[in-house]
């Protein structure tokens, strides 16, 4: 029996955890799908990162990126504008974790439960979720997949910080640990904490092996 | 028996293909050691990036960036200069690929069988080599191990202009695809194409897998 290939977007937000996608939960998004012998095709918004941080002293630099540029490194280059994709295309989206996706695809990171989500990031999980496709989220992610969608189950790791402004709006949050997934089979949300907690590489690559195991299962 | 835990040095070029380090070479570096339950401390050299690329138009834009704070991005911040590298702290060397190899830790993309390697760089592989302990390199960084050592048995994939080159000043060159390394015994070097050829995420990860493997048993 040949295996039907299925066809991943991977939503990335810039290229470094502390301004950007996060480098490894984003590689690894990759490889697993890849080894699982399914395809992926990384997008990106083209707008400008909300800041660009020093990674070692934790300062902000007076400088501008784009977030489709550095996400493009990240990619090799193989990655389209967010607002090309179509959900027509694609059986499941995946979005890896990082500050990025807290300061650059959603205001999370500045404006905590009062945040907004980028209009074009909305519009493409909405589509998926109406259109009944699998959903991933890691690592700080599955805010985005909460605000949008409302009343999912999701993990945040062990941040009860987070899970009680999300619980707030009608979502369930359930604690678990790097190397385990969080799987809202009615709506069709696979979470799992990455590096939201103090994790080793090792760790969070058998979450995100779990998570796009069980992404396919869903379909 | 408990495992001896050995210590790996992976020293990084920047972040990116085009103008740095490989990044998912560098990520599946880490991970693959942290695997197989060893330690990994990234290194950098702090110095200007020689050009920064966009990724997309692949022209050279008016940026600057710096090697050690960009490496930081793929490490997670952790992370320290490559002047602070002493031989007698590690077990192991590890260079990933990536552009940022041949422009910003020696000359190679730019002056060709003329190269010249960043001193620090070259005292590492030196060091490391002398003291009669394991390097690996990817993708284009058997560029510096051949140039510096001379003599040495490498891979670059199928590119037949660069083995050129260094057979020249010495070396032997095997052919290999992706999912493959070649062992260079009497001196300790192992080496994997990735990259150099057009691979796959999934078998890359698997030459960088053997890689490792091979030299923990090189110890």
């Amino acid at each position: 029996m040949s295996q039907k290939i299925l066809h991943f977007a991977v939503i990335l937000a810039g290229c470094g955890n502390k301004d950007g996608a996060e480098i490894h939960e984003s590689v690894l998004t990759l490889l697993s799908i890849d080894r699982a012998g399914h395809q992926y095709q990384c997008f990106a918004p083209d707008v400008p990162q909300a800041r660009v941080l020093n990674f070692l002293t934790n300062e902000e630099m007076k400088e501008k990126r784009n977030v489709l540029l550095e996400s493009a490194r990240i990619a090799r280059s193989k990655i389209k504008p967010l607002s090309d994709f179509s959900k027509d295309d694609f059986d499941i989206l995946v979005l890896p974790g990082g500050s990025g996706v807290a300061y650059n695809l959603c205001t999370f990171g500045l404006d905590g439960d009062r945040m907004t989500v980028l209009p074009q990031v909305e519009a493409s999980v909405r589509a998926m979720h109406e259109a009944g496709k699998p959903i991933g989220a890691l690592c700080i992610s599955p805010v985005i997949i909460a605000h949008v969608l409302k009343k999912v189950t999701v993990t945040f790791g062990k941040d009860e910080k987070i899970n009680a402004i999300f619980q707030k709006s009608g979502s369930k949050t359930t604690n678990a640990d790097a190397r385990s997934i969080v799987i809202d089979h009615e709506n069709k949300i696979v979470t799992t904490p990455c590096y939201m907690l103090d994790a080793r590489i090792s760790e969070i690559s058998e979450g995100i092996d779990k998570l796009v195991q069980e992404l396919i299962k869903l379909v």
